[in-house]
């Protein structure tokens, strides 16, 4: 299986890329080689896959299903009755929803925390692209609950032979408010052991803060750090409630962070992203939508606008969060918290990546292509996606994408009336 | 000239739509009439044109010629500079290209503050949108510019009745910190005259109003109210810098006021924006874009989620600033400010419409359209645009949109050499 796309534009100049067995075999002009499949790329220029660090992808499901109300009583009146009704069947067409439009936003991998394992991983083994699954665990500070969660954990690990090497295995304890600090230490050991990352929200919102303080008599930060759980295989996702000492502390550990804009801001979360500290002391910083039940679409293009945005308002400095930075947590630093050769458009990295169509007013004038893309564009400019080696769109369509989103809003809309 | 679209989505609804003579004429399920062009509205929803109540259309040929930067080496380097050089010709494909980006994102109507008043006009005239455009005035307290902008307004405005009613007139002063007290008070007796509007930047940025302070003696409402120039006749773009006093001041003289949320974050002009305070005083709130060299889009769909996300974010409230409220400025409340009977779609008011393409994983499952319009799309999702009844788009084609879209970028990439 080979690829040759032909006169792309990359980094403003036109060349020829040459994909042979699922990776990026040579860049230059003029290539002389003959492929299985020739794509046109002029008036196209090719990036690499995005990667979206924090999402629940079959919560695509309740899109827009309680929107501008507080989080508890959308969680208790909205989300919680329906999620108990899930079944696999329910989660596998969400996450194939969740797959077609991050495939349509030019998404190649993503993170998941969320039920129903195996019809996550089903779907995005069907779909052809990348992730790190966790199934959420919460034992609720109930000792029976988290022997069940260690038991649930380590049979999940056992049964991901039957996978790709597209699919990665990762814990998910839901936070530290719901999971207990012995889980935690657990999660820690069994990640180190079988060098699996661990995907856990924290230090989201203030009130977390509080309860941390209350309940473990430390900020969220320093309660990981107590329990020995900080280590280069945690990510965390939010991380806005975070001190000096505690960025220190994440980056000694070589924690990682997903930064979620949409979702901090639409639910009010919080604005104070330290992307510039974090990033000063070394840490890797993604970027991430996270669930569509919060944010509300999969757009990482349209995540990198509002991270940028949000970063330069909320410390009055134009010059905070810029295209490039952002397009980075996008695409390379994304890539190396989920341990792939990513990320870029590099001979002997994996041909992960995306064409995009310049033939839009959002890349008229293209005097700066990065920042079109991120403070123009948005995830329709993306025409054509390779992942692992393998073509999952051109011109903007992807093959059977009216049958799930029919079947999937179907699944939605009954679900409800359960 | 008449329009008939069948089945369309209306408030959930499937109804037809005839339009005749620049109206909706009549709405209603199968409607027995018969008419010039047919239109399928399945698996479509109709929207009202959006009003994009503040921006400066031919700075498309600087999008992303200079970000991440501060504000006054911006100017002073990168956009002054190129403006002085500007031509007509420059200006008008400038603007060819905006209402092109306007149209295809579901925009009718734009408010104009900027060079070359008739390059902007003719351009307007023939792509088919409406605008209500000023000419960006300055006399920086001299004078004899004071004079010669005087000069400069009356010509214009008797200049008026070469272009169709699509296009109105309005008097630019260009801000506080620009324009003399005298001219402001000139350009309020001459809109009176004439009832037309003003457009003014005003209470932007921090800076603005230590200025204002040290040079008038008092905040920017407040020198206006002096000045005697609060009226109905004035749209104030930003707007963010005003206390309760001067929203009541606002208020009380039915200011308008433009919100701009991707042009006040990407130049870190400010966040808090009283979006609900100014609601609740009366005061007619639209939203706008900015000019592309600050936003750098004219998506109003983008425009409405970043003004959802921000109001919610620095208000600590996920209830603020809602999907319905911000529909509202973007549509009926554009429309008002506009003087204009559009904004709706009911029988009688102006055919400014835009259907939606539903088929998309934005409105995938689209439990609560409004939501998904501004949370979850973009303004990709406009399939259809009908303004002053006639069709300007069909299939997300613009006639002769190739064109622009070279000619402008040529324009912009040969002015920056001049």
């Amino acid at each position: 299986m080979s690829i040759l796309i032909k006169e792309v534009e990359l980094n403003g100049v036109a060349t020829d890329i040459y994909i042979e067995n699922k990776y990026i075999k040579q860049i230059g002009a003029n290539l002389p080689v003959t492929a299985d499949t020739v794509i046109d790329g002029r008036r196209k220029a090719v990036v690499p896959g995005f990667v979206n660090t924090h999402g629940h992808a079959a919560m695509t499901l309740f899109r827009g299903f309680g929107d501008d109300m507080p989080l508890m009583p959308w969680l208790e009146e909205k989300i919680w009755p329906n999620e108990a009704k899930l079944t696999k069947e329910d989660v596998y067409w969400g996450a194939k929803l969740a797959c077609l439009e991050m495939i349509k936003s030019g998404t190649t991998t993503f993170f998941d925390m969320y039920h129903k394992f195996h019809a996550t991983a089903e779907a995005v083994e069907e779909m052809g692209i990348r992730a790190n699954i966790s199934s959420a665990c919460f034992d609720q500070f109930k000792p029976e609950l988290t022997e069940k969660s260690k038991q649930t954990i380590q049979k999940l690990y056992n049964e991901m032979d039957r996978y790709s090497k597209r699919i990665h295995f990762s814990i998910g304890p839901h936070a530290i408010y719901t999971v207990s600090g012995e889980l935690l230490q657990w999660a820690d050991a069994f990640a180190r052991e079988h060098n699996v990352l661990i995907q856990l929200h924290l230090a989201e919102t203030e009130g977390e803060v509080e309860n941390s303080v209350k309940n473990f008599g430390l900020t969220p930060v320093r309660y990981l750090y107590k329990l020995g759980v900080l280590s280069p295989r945690l990510l965390i996702s939010h991380g806005i409630y975070v001190d000096d000492d505690e960025i220190r502390m994440l980056a000694d550990h070589e924690v990682k962070v997903a930064h979620n804009p949409a979702s901090n801001m639409k639910l009010a979360s919080g604005m104070h992203f330290k992307f510039q500290e974090m990033r000063e002391a070394g840490i890797l910083v993604g970027l991430g939508t996270d669930g569509c039940s919060s944010s509300n679409n999969l757009d990482m293009i349209e995540a990198m606008k509002l991270a940028s945005l949000l970063g330069k308002v909320w410390r009055k400095d134009p010059e905070a969060v810029t295209a490039d930075e952002i397009f980075q947590s996008a695409t390379v630093n994304g890539a190396a918290i989920a341990n792939l050769k990513a990320g870029k458009i590099a001979e002997g990295y994996l041909a992960d990546l995306s064409l995009i169509d310049l033939n839009m007013p959002a890349f008229t004038p293209n005097f700066n292509f990065i920042s079109n893309l991120v403070y123009a564009a948005n995830g329709n400019c993306i025409d054509t996606v390779i992942c692992d080696g393998k073509v999952l769109m051109q011109n903007r369509k992807v093959p059977g994408e009216d049958e799930i989103m029919e079947r999937a809003a179907q699944i939605a809309y009954n679900l409800i009336k359960r």
